[in-house]
């Protein structure tokens, strides 16, 4: 977020990134769907668990592979951590994986040379597809913390979702709230992330909206009749 | 909201367009009251109850009626349902038929040849009269689903319109909250939905007050007395 | 709101209107401290109770000769009615008669040739004004109404400012909601009205911040130190 | 706020405050840890107790030195207190000295001549870390206020943190809420300060995401591919 715009990114560092964007987009979708399986599966549905763990800790090794390349390849040693801010932080947090897979289908849709959308709407699939999807980890982790709690009011993956819609929404109906702290913990990420995407679409939608009205008013001649 | 606006429809559609617009509006207004009357209607009210279903569904014929034909007559063949998506979306789900009913409210103010509304309060009357349609469709649907529900806090029409109310300015007291499943559905569409159209109607009333506050600025000659 | 501006009202009615500020500012005050009397008094409090009955109802008759004088010198006969819509409203609500107050304050700051505040903090404080006043109307008829209705959350004066509080800001805990018709009628109308205020006072502040941190840049030299 | 930008200070009020930076940094945090040991240490940790009520009331007797210092040297006399209001708020209500905390981290970033943040990351900085702060001390006074309140739902410091945050994004499940007056009070100043401020870092997000999204559009040539 500096003034000066991040120094462009050495030839191999993009030809790698180009190369490993549908390998990582398969890994992403393995991983969600692994760690969905481990919380969402019945607990006697032996082999599957066992399935999940190993898929979740492979693509997150893969995960660890593909940042150390790009560290190497980048040639910008420690101040890559800061200056790929996101991609570390989806390291460390290897639920919010699912926020790069937004970048993949960007570039999936531009290579497709499909008539771009504007730019609200770009900023609104963008903000929404990654709420969406920090609901979705967020609903996951909630319900896996939650579901064992004494006097939790979170115990059933639907109350979950239920909750993360309420809450992403600032909607708050306290009807299902998480009470242990790794819980609340989440639920605060929660807050202090969705909210600021949810802004951002609300804000697009409202501005889009004004553009299409100020552009109906030019079409139309003076008015007369 | 690409780009490159939608190519003019033909004048045949325009026709039309034109022209179905004030029997279209009546069929809007019978579908709502004949959804309405089936919903709110005590249960052993039984004429009422089968006027009122012969009424949706044979409405709802005519709205399908009319799209095909738009369909057909836009010469667009398969790419009319996505280019034209708020109409395939109302014609799903015939509780948003509302929505249109917005448009054809524009549209007649326009031929009237009234002094045009300002910019912020064209959006703020369309937005806002969006966003109470959606909460009264919300506000039906909920209570017909959840007023057999066991443990339910949305009992009467009422605890429904108050909960339409909390929901759509994210107050979410909490009070009355649906507790089944497609009810929660209903729920997180209107939050979604109708978050996105008060905040446009917010947004466009603080834009106004700045004008308002700019002109009176202009108006008034450099302070002295 | 039109694009026309109002047409500049005949000078008799502006002689009117400045010479009836401030009385009519003291009637505004003298009714809203009679309807708090009445409200807030504890009901054995015999002579009081009727003191204020008197006084709420001699300054709305007050209230309704100045808008029949000014509609009559305006010259505009019925157009006075949708063109002053904000005067009418709080004639038909006198609850709402504060919101009026707020422009004698304004005229009042300006006659006195104090430095103007800027744009946005005219905004702020011009909507900020309105909104605590529009709270604390509200807390006083949801309290009127709410305090024997049976299972009532809202038991007090104190529960019911609390009340406006959080509805104001949407937090909505729901520790203290109307649970009467009325009650809930006025409570959608505080949402409605208020939150756009609540919303104009955010949007004012978040552009001003801007604004300053924008001209310390200015102010500063091109970094050297 | 006028429009008038504030007249420049003396070159000794300058220098005060260059001067004073780093040591009235210091007395902040240990303020404020003096205050957090206060609330937060078991009541028998008898010593600590004294400890910090010492602390608490040496730095603030220190902050009123510092304000009586600069008022003098300002040469504004009575006017020094409505021109640095902020300063003014935060000498009698000592727990928002955070705020001035944030003036000083942001003076000490400026000074070591670090690239500097833009624009949008500027005010979220700025505003989310005054939200923090408020956030913090209004946790730790509402936990002194109701912890021993009959009927309070927040118990612990746990409760009060977590209340904190589902205020300030406005959610407000009502899981826990104050009960006593003087909790109602705090929070109801947390809920009017806190907003605003979380606005602006809504609403400066979404700006930047549409900047991004812009300057985005001008790196790629016009699509060919």
């Amino acid at each position: 977020m500096s003034d000066r715009p991040a120094p462009d990114p050495p030839a191999r560092l993009t030809r790698w990134e180009q190369r490993t964007e549908v390998p990582l987009f398969a890994a992403g979708l393995l991983f969600l769907t692994g760690y969905a399986v481990r919380v969402l599966a019945p607990r006697d549905a032996e082999p599957w668990h066992d399935i999940a763990l190993i898929l979740v800790w492979s693509t997150w090794l893969l995960f660890l592979v593909d940042y150390a390349t790009r560290l190497h390849l980048s040639g910008l040693g420690a101040r890559f951590v800061p200056v790929r801010w996101l991609d570390t932080l989806v390291l460390l947090l290897p639920l919010l994986r699912p926020l790069r897979m937004v970048q993949v289908y960007l570039a999936v849709q531009r290579r497709r040379d499909r008539p771009r959308l504007n730019l609200y709407a770009r900023v609104m699939a963008y903000a929404g597809l990654t709420a969406v999807l920090l609901g979705f980890a967020a609903s996951l982790a909630v319900y896996h913390l939650e579901r064992a709690a004494p006097g939790a009011s979170i115990r059933t993956f639907g109350d979950s979702a239920w909750w993360a819609c309420a809450t992403l929404t600032t909607v708050g109906y306290g009807d299902a709230a998480p009470v242990t702290f790794w819980g609340r913990v989440v639920a605060a990420g929660l807050m202090a992330g969705g909210l600021a995407l949810l802004g951002a679409v609300t804000g697009s939608f409202s501005s889009w909206l004004i553009q299409v009205f100020t552009r109906e008013d030019e079409k139309r001649p003076p008015e007369r009749d």
